[in-house]
């Protein structure tokens, strides 16, 4: 009953065979590793961008403030939702990466809306040096809450940014979860909707450390480079990562991975709903913000049941409410859910 | 012939077999994993260091990076070989993580001397607010041309550290290879030498890619973690840099594969030598800098060897001599060797 | 009728005079001149406070900076008003001064909270490497919309700031403004009340370009000594800021100053509430937010009065009521107001 | 006798007067005042560059290190001579406002060679991710040992950065010394011997503090008026520097002065010739670096001399030589100067 993160569970076996296969013989280190040239063309392949740049780094984190710095001055600011791992996660990695830029917290318990973001980007004045200027927009998708955004709104999101000239990020550290809740395509989600460049996740995804930057524009390629080295993420062993994110792509398996998280977390949800548990978000992608009896709470941690408690304690009337947050990894089997959901 | 660096090598698979086996089932993530326990227990009794704060990375880089991060304010200035690792190849690294440091260079081709430090830390008028201020010193050992500081060599230079009240790191990225080189413990080659924090490398000594930093002092605990997150060094599946770092730790491991490179180079640099081939560096640990006919390039470049040339290009007279850079890691095998000797 | 800032008027004349006073002979450079040593002692006993480590800057933005970065790490938060000058006002100057740290906007029009503070703190999990660590709350004093905390209202700040043991900066752009509003002391508006560090302006209120930092705890004295030269704001003829600051405190001028500057506002501010005038905010010291019919903006203008609209513009029905910021220093005339007041 | 700095002396009456006649009445703030389109109008002229962008800062540091970040990324390296007042006095400002660039010093006890900067551009290997990449040229005219470079010497250097594509900044925190010396006027110093911006400076010559950034390429303007807001040097009541450069340009003052000055240094080092002192650098501008035995310092000294002591002290052998540095302002008279003949 391991619900605490999609970064628990193990490296799906494909990909522990891709990375053995990889360990054969000698190899050209820092990313000159033939199994990233596989890999830059089955990333170009997946988005449908010929051009693409393409990079490999080892955390979202770094994945995130690379891109982001890339299209950010020092006096700028990144426009994202109030509950973006940027935010809330990275103990202020962009600030650093970007050389001290600010962060404009669209108020929001989930999904930026377009009337929020155009707000905080007007509230800007444009060419009034005092205030700090108008930066990227970073969308999560699907979003720390679980939600995932429309083709439709990230197209209305984008178009704000558009409007104003400044560039879209997309935080995919849940790209597939998102991609495959929505049945549509990588380029769909990204470049045909206006992002600019995308932090494209493996890790959460059955990987072991591996995200790959996607530029759409690959005039900022060697600036990225760059920064990646002097971020200290260039790694020499550089085929150990082409390896995995290699097994990932291969024959769809990041694909049927996300399709099983999504459906783990569906069925999870659904003997939720049926137990009468509420939810503070919508789920639809892998992730279930839950709130339930604090009895059921007791009972479930004396279980061994792993997963975190969302905006309060054990500690309380047993009756009362408390929220849960419960991730679901492609890893994770019928009879764990049925054994939670027991519980209830 | 894979004479170009040991990070070119595969990984040794008593590791890989480590990583494996830390695959099974879940695992707290962000170096919660009780793997870490073990190594932090293996690093400290390795270190005979109690004490000592035990953090994973990566890259050798993060590793320098982030270590000197914790000693060296923002108006301070970095001592170091002219050849160092932090000056030559981190791409501004230092600099960008100490928030705009200075790199203070000691003119030598190898090893800093106490007098070229002791120089370098009295220019600065200590007290004058107009200069950089002294920080701390950074120690290279195996030193990037291959030599090993003796045990007197490094007290001598952090005699002069400790004269001047600055901290002291060691840039271990080939730690194991001089260790053996000098048959000392890794305590008489660290903090008994006056060495405050050192990057402990794996990953050149057949790693896939984690590094330790180990502070004596583990007042810098607190500090380390959050540099560590900032900078997206902080892996969410830590127990896979776990895993490695064990397995290279079991059964010394480590000692093992640093004295096949060793006895590799050594093996090598005797047959170069019966070759009469001279020597830019005395060989000591595992990297060899010699000086041959550009016609013998020639041949072993057409033979497929692969290494780095050292200042030189393999166009122009064919009998003058040309510099190489020749690694070995564990994984070379004496027929790769011998193979190589014979086009001298 | 010029009401656009009071950084907009000139130079007292005893300031003016107490400049080429300075200006004879020659003068040791960097803070070294025997001015700055009576500066030194009048602000400490201004502030009756006898170790006091006191600086000076010519800037407003440099004096906040500089005081903040020597409170705050690179992976911390600074918390304050979301209408701070330090969030609004200074283009990133904050982050880029403590290397990247985040500004955690408490949501208020005008004056911080002590609820809302204290949420904004425990927001922040301690402890949790992922996330901002909290760093130093800086309050400003008088208010960016003009208006004053009184005494009791900085102590209940404080006292959030000293239960999560977070140190506290006041930004004092008008401080001597906000002072004569109190009828205090220096002294009670600053370490009494639990400050820590306090940026004295005195640009605003008649001087040419000084502002003093004031640190209550000297340790800092030598960190912010090498921030400020690091920075480029140690003065090489530094015996001009000098002869400013002793000529604003010489004879309590800049009391008298700014009692003038209030005197003209609190004015002002009763011509306007006799012509039925609405306050956006309530007027306490320099500053007037008012909102008034576009028709009598543009009479005003007509006039040749200066001074900002406030959220809203000159276009649109004439009988719509359009906001304006109105500042007094101490060289407004009656005659001006009343020539003002006249268009009401 | 003081010739310890040309930043201790007085500023010059007429620009004193000029501050004073700018302080009557309102002027709108940061920059917008009319005196500012003065003095960007004699700039324009001065320079012989119409469409230059021109800026005012108040110290020579904040010139410096703010020109130079707009023309140098993080990942680079800026050029310089080891002697350089960004290298030796602005403790480590440059590598701060460029967000953690480094210095290459190349080794000389004055000027630069073409010879040294071109091996010091080539040594970074051009596409080398791990190295610093080669960023701007600075060349300080007059140099920090009082010597100028001939335009001969300056298009040399500029042709070695331009051969290597990057651009050229010249300090001229005595800029008019310099030019006088040279006998050129201020186009042929700079853009026309292939300049890109300079630092021009005024407060070592005659005011109180104030220092134009000149780009010669507009484009970087906008870049530079936010990097001076978030440094915090925007002045709010800028008509004061303004002023001072109004007056300091007006009828050619600035040249008066400078002309003194190197004057005064002239009469200074005949009267030392005469006495046999022995030149650690040919004096060329307004600075004199002799050496001299110790009893006449400590005649001097009693005497009430002010100046520094160059690599020396006065403990020791009455008869051996040590250095000092005699630096002339413009305000220095020929009475003084002879009185501190008299001790020779």
């Amino acid at each position: 009953m391991f619900f605490a993160s999609d970064n628990s569970g193990p490296v799906h076996p494909k990909i522990m065979a891709r990375m053995a296969k990889g360990n054969e013989g000698y190899a050209p280190s820092y990313g000159n590793d033939s199994t990233m040239d596989e890999v830059r063309r089955a990333l170009r392949s997946t988005f449908e961008a010929p051009q693409a740049a393409v990079y490999l780094v080892a955390t979202g984190t770094a994945a995130n403030v690379l891109a982001l710095a890339c299209y950010c001055q020092p006096w700028q600011t990144i426009f994202c939702a109030k509950t973006a791992h940027i935010e809330e996660d990275e103990c202020n990695g962009p600030e650093f990466y970007t050389g001290g830029a600010k962060l404009s917290l669209i108020d929001t318990d989930d999904k930026m809306t377009p009337e929020g973001l155009q707000a905080a980007i007007e509230r800007l004045s444009k060419g009034d040096v005092h205030a700090s200027q108008a930066g990227p927009v970073s969308i999560t998708q699907a979003t720390e809450r679980g939600s995932v955004h429309s083709l439709a709104e990230l197209h209305a999101l984008t178009a704000v940014a558009k409007k104003h000239d400044v560039p879209v990020h997309l935080d995919g550290a849940r790209f597939a979860n998102a991609m495959v809740a929505l049945g549509c395509s990588a380029a769909e989600m990204t470049w045909k909707a206006g992002v600019d460049v995308v932090s494209f996740g493996g890790t959460k995804n059955g990987c072991m450390g591996v995200e790959a930057v996607v530029f759409f524009d690959p005039s900022k390629a060697w600036e990225f480079e760059l920064r990646r080295k002097r971020g200290a993420h260039l790694f020499s062993k550089h085929r150990y990562l082409s390896a995995q994110m290699a097994g990932y792509l291969e024959d769809g398996l990041w694909i049927e991975m996300a399709t099983k998280a999504n459906a783990n977390a569906g069925y999870l949800a659904e003997g939720l709903r049926s137990a009468s548990v509420t939810f503070l978000h919508e789920p639809q992608a892998n992730m279930i913000f839950a709130s339930f009896p604090r009895r059921v709470h007791h009972k479930l941690q004396e279980a061994g049941a792993r997963y975190n408690l969302w905006h309060g304690t054990l500690e309380g009337d047993p009756n009362e409410a408390v929220g849960a947050r419960l991730v679901c990894d492609w890893s994770i089997g019928k009879e764990q859910i049925d054994a939670f959901l027991d519980h209830f």
